[in-house]
């Protein structure tokens, strides 16, 4: 131990948290921009602001059945046995003891209170029989029931799904203003690498950190910039990180992290500072390489270049910064309660990030541990979905404990 | 009782499980042809066959850490307080006490079975002490320890995750075969409706199932062909319906199946048949009276003309059509267990789809039930994050009863 603090760096890991909680304070990364667009291509994005309804939802009482418009008190009493029998109306206004056709959807006209259903009731020329009694109200939807004129319909912050869309469209906005898409720019590192389209020799190592990390970002709803791969060269690195800075919100990293690289992101970032790398090193199992930096008040983001490793610290703190710069707070991932299968050691004092497989067997979730180590180890990241978080304070789980269990996505398949 | 049977239609519903059999059987929905698409464009695109790895990942032995390559055997009794001394090397070869600096990614020069990380080193001129031992295959990625030559590295059927675009792009793929993207062309029918563009009065109805059914197209990763608005004119609704089998492979219509309007779009899909409309009227709430036809050997899925209603039919039928001409058997959402915060009654003999919002609470997950009625509420679509399918065969579920919660994403927000 004594040898281990003549090295420079990890001998110190700062614990998840508090790594967010320095980064994030020193960052005050702010909701980006809104912009306005046609609601036709507002699915997944984020809104800006609150929107209010203009108006009451429905605007008017409707119909929400096909039938005939009444007044409810003309049919107290109706039954198979003894129908009533209402005069069928075409007027604007239904008067006593008359009835008025109307199709789901259609506007109560004047003077009708409820609706009787089509099926109960018959037609007989110009005259309907009612078989049963409706009370005021019924199969009405009731002007504003659905939302009312000045309410929020859609908070701000709120990611859209289809059914969003279709709520801004009944309160006839054709326009959203949502936040502006985060750009991340993406440097991969390192002497070994090569484009996956380029010509390469078998020993050489194709770049997975690109493809994937850029992936991650669309998945958020954020754009990424490929900044391509720099040589393991402070200067070339320099220059790429500057490329980065001016064309997006935050550049991301990979490779050059460790000690044995003499830290040759690290180095690069610190010359253009400041303040440059603001933390090196955290408690956590993958992803213990993670730096966290600031240049020109921008996050920059220095991940491992092991691919599972990158995608456990981009899932930690390049999430975090992409939904902060949405203006989402928090975006929790779906999750579930399971059991694990196995014992699963841990290291107590790091944050492990275990790859798990949910199942699910006699109408309970089972999360089968996909493999604990192995951060280079991309089939470990397609073959689970999903992973548990083991607390710093845990030095491994018992087998059948229960888990939390936060999704990539679905289950199964 | 009685007076019911004169009507047509309703009198008999189908069960959910068997209008599914029934129509999934009739059809034999198959896969849609494979298209060849960059990786960098395959992101959530499905495999339209078996990826076999076309070599072993890592294709050669490569270090996992940053340190120096050696002969295990060279290492063994090493402590802090009697280091090995081995001298390094710049040869391809590692001979008998010799180490190689070597970082992460690097193949395993020849001779050497272990790496040393670089925090257990000291380098002392052209020497380097070790402090602790290894054993051979320490810190190795080996040949193959990812994914085996000939293995299946993802399956067909496979939505494409950004874990998934890595593995591909690590075993040198550039291009791959997806599924053709699923068109649904979808209509709208209905004399009140009218498109949210148009100038409108506010008694008229904007057309919300149009953008809201598009949106889960998308999601699902299907193309929505807009037919637009049909007046409840048989023949307008025919002209658009044959459009929509021109240009996709499905059709979704809206409105106009109820008994209500002498089954509009019912009649009109029969008069081009055959065979036509297979199954109408399904024992679900919402969405009871969903039809399902079939024309030229498409489907054509009759959704009702309220929104909650539409969206829980395309959900039940459509999206397991998408999902088939993805030649994805099977995608179940993100789901959870948890309690119920209060009784619910339900309709024996229905299907209900409830729709609930998931809270968490003393580290359990609480369904609490958005509203039961009124499937022409929007809000109550976007206030919920799932749904719970109550069986056929309960009359409701108990306050407290643990339920299954099919998730439309995230939970929360």
């Amino acid at each position: 131990m004594l040898r281990l603090a003549r090295l420079k760096g990890f001998e110190k890991l700062t614990s998840v948290d508090s790594a967010l909680t320095t980064f994030l304070s020193k960052l005050r990364t702010k909701r980006l921009a809104p912009v306005q667009v046609p609601i036709h291509r507002a699915l997944g994005r984020v809104t800006a602001q609150d929107v209010v309804a203009g108006y009451d939802l429905p605007p008017v009482d409707r119909s929400a059945v096909d039938g005939y418009a009444v007044r409810a008190k003309d049919t107290f009493e109706a039954s198979q046995f003894t129908p009533k029998v209402l005069g069928v109306t075409e007027s604007e206004e239904v008067g006593q003891k008359e009835a008025r056709q109307i199709w789901t959807g259609n506007p109560l006209p004047a003077g009708a209170d409820a609706v009787v259903m089509l099926e109960h009731t018959e037609k007989v020329q110009n005259k309907i029989q009612v078989w049963r009694p409706v009370t005021p109200g019924r199969n009405v939807s009731k002007r504003g029931e659905d939302i009312h004129q000045g309410e929020i319909a859609v908070e701000s912050g709120t990611r859209l799904k289809p059914q969003h869309i279709g709520l801004l469209a009944a309160l006839g906005m054709t326009q959203i203003d949502v936040v502006k898409k985060p750009r991340a720019a993406i440097l991969s590192t390192g002497d070994e690498l090569i484009d996956l389209e380029a010509e390469r020799s078998r020993t050489q190592m194709i770049d997975v950190n690109r493809p994937i990390l850029s992936g991650m970002c669309q998945v958020l709803g954020a754009e990424a910039v490929d900044l391509g791969i720099a040589r393991d060269n402070v200067d070339e690195i320099k220059a790429k990180i500057h490329q980065g800075l001016e064309k997006a919100e935050m550049v991301i990293t990979t490779g050059g992290t460790s000690v044995g690289y003499d830290d040759l992101v690290p180095t690069a970032v610190n010359q253009i500072g400041p303040p440059g790398v603001v933390i090196h090193g955290i408690a956590i199992r993958p992803a213990m390489p993670t730096a966290l930096a600031i240049i020109q008040g921008k996050p920059v983001i220095l991940l491992s270049g092991n691919p599972v490793a990158a995608m456990i610290g981009f899932e930690v703190f390049a999430r975090k910064l992409i939904l902060k710069l949405l203006g989402i707070e928090n975006e929790p991932r779906p999750k579930l309660k399971a059991r694990l299968t196995r014992k699963v050691p841990a290291a107590l004092g790091r944050r492990v990030y275990l790859r798990v497989r949910i199942l699910e067997k006699n109408d309970e979730f089972l999360a089968q541990p996909v493999r604990i180590k192995g951060s280079g180890i991309l089939s470990t990241m397609t073959k689970a979905n999903g992973y548990v978080m083991i607390p710093e304070s845990r030095e491994g789980l018992d087998k059948g404990e229960s888990v939390t269990v936060h999704l990539f996505d679905k289950i199964g398949a």
